[in-house]
């Protein structure tokens, strides 16, 4: 229990599930770090009320946070979209104070922050723009984690952004915030990684980005490209815990094909370290009395802990 | 017993694994199927001593395949390579015959194929010049099967091979031939399955695709375009055992990930049916008495025994 990160928790959209996880896992997030959570004392003991659970002890909120209103259990409301949105930039507030030591964020509803005029599709999105900063994008669970070189673009455009220049970037970046204890694998973009050329030539380039990165690192720390779909077969992904995927569904398809329940996304590359749950508000089974899984909220909260001090 | 299928099996390259295989199983393929083994008689006699195994009772083979040669455990030969084309080439003439009801085809070295001057890259090539016909690449496992609607070719031409006509004469000839008992899962092509068109625009066309699938077909066999990274998550599969991926590594990145042993390589759309397991001939470990896993091999001849009659 010596030297608990402190982590301050944003606590998503109130008509979801985040605030059942919140209540219900605090006892273990509390074994693992010393959480704020960034809601009102009056909010917080109405969804108590609703969920019909009590309030853990020494369970730290923050006032002020926005103006409270009625939980309406499943619904997509502007309110609810108004204070899960203040709830997160009041803990990014934390972070970025030094407060917080990291931010880990509960599911909000996209609709509702649209309904609340909030200029951002999500998180990730805000991130980027607080700290203008080219925030990378990892997926995954303590077996495997994958970063995303491209992430929310058209197919047809992938292939026409592997540079030269963007990609070593991305890798060296990607290994100071990620800190990965094995070596890397990093996937090509082809099918049989190009076979030679036969299939494209885009493995080329990633080969010169990563010859670039070895040299800048002065060590060796980055598979060559790998054939993507032989990547993930049992025995080769028993060498790596951490991959980089040239685009959105050539990490993710097998990633949460292996390990839907267990996911978290990290933000990395950010002046903070932000992690979330990876999935939604759950709207169908909120306030309805149903157990709810943890374990991508206990995985988030884990990463933290688990993480070297900056 | 009664009205077994008889299965020509060509043999594959005698200097790997697959003489093993069939040796070994030969009982438990017998309970599936009628087996015709496309190898001489003298190089049979030889493999089985080399491998210190018994010759089954009953074990049909078909003499005059090609010229004797001294087989080189885990080698390379120009010899074995020709031995292997001749004994596919067999094992079609008897389908093609009707002298047997299918093809399986056990592991060829493509190395091996071009040293003996054979101008194919491996079996499905070869068939489609056999038969000029599109023969459509599935693999899978009894769990899941995934057909490719573009093969071997670069991640940025996919994008633009996706047009009405060939995608609608694709999903016809897929779904008669494959015949598949439950809706057919069709991916997207763009991350989000395209999120409205945000992420790309071609999920317009597939959803044509189909449309134009179901009006001909008279009735509703596919899915709409799937979000592909959610595609694969365990709830999602447990409602499809037949995917249509748009590309390679979209389909086979997540099989891969999750039934890597079982896996066997069906052509559909041909004159002839053929399977084939889904490994190669593991020159490493051929003739050194070590036990085979005969999953892939045991489902490709099942995949037989279970079609229903053409």
């Amino acid at each position: 229990m010596i030297n608990r990160k402190q982590v301050a928790i944003s606590i998503g959209d109130l008509n979801g599930i985040g605030i059942q996880l919140a209540l219900e896992n605090h006892k273990r997030v509390c074994e693992l770090v010393k959480p704020i959570y960034c809601i009102d004392r009056a909010m917080l003991e109405q969804a108590a009320s609703k969920l019909a659970l009590a309030i853990p002890e020494a369970f730290q909120t923050v006032e002020d946070i926005a103006p409270c209103f009625e939980i309406g259990p499943g619904s997509v409301s502007e309110a609810s979209g108004a204070y899960a949105y203040a709830s997160f930039c009041k803990a990014v507030e934390l972070a970025k104070a030094g407060t917080a030591d990291a931010v880990c964020t509960l599911p909000i509803h996209k609709k509702a922050w649209e309904l609340a005029g909030v200029k951002y599709k999500g998180h990730t999105d805000a991130l980027r723009d607080f700290f203008d900063a080219e925030a990378i994008m990892m997926l995954g669970c303590p077996k495997m984690y994958v970063a995303l070189f491209t992430e929310h673009m058209p197919l047809r455009e992938v292939a026409g952004k592997i540079t030269l220049e963007d990609l070593t970037r991305f890798l060296l970046d990607f290994y100071r915030t990620a800190k990965p204890q094995k070596r890397v694998a990093v996937l090509g973009l082809n099918p049989h990684a190009g076979d030679e050329g036969v299939l494209g030539d885009e493995e080329r380039i990633i080969k010169a980005a990563i010859k670039n990165a070895h040299q800048q690192l002065d060590k060796q720390v980055f598979t060559a490209p790998l054939v993507p779909d032989v990547a993930f077969t049992p025995n080769v992904r028993a060498r790596y815990t951490h991959y980089i995927a040239m685009y959105h569904d050539q990490g993710l398809a097998p990633l949460k094909a292996l390990y839907f329940d267990e996911g978290i996304n990290v933000s990395l590359n950010l002046p903070i370290l932000r992690t979330s749950v990876d999935h939604g508000t759950a709207f169908d089974i909120a306030y309805r009395g149903i157990k709810l899984n943890a374990l991508s909220y206990l995985n988030a909260i884990r990463y933290i802990k688990e993480r070297d001090q900056e």
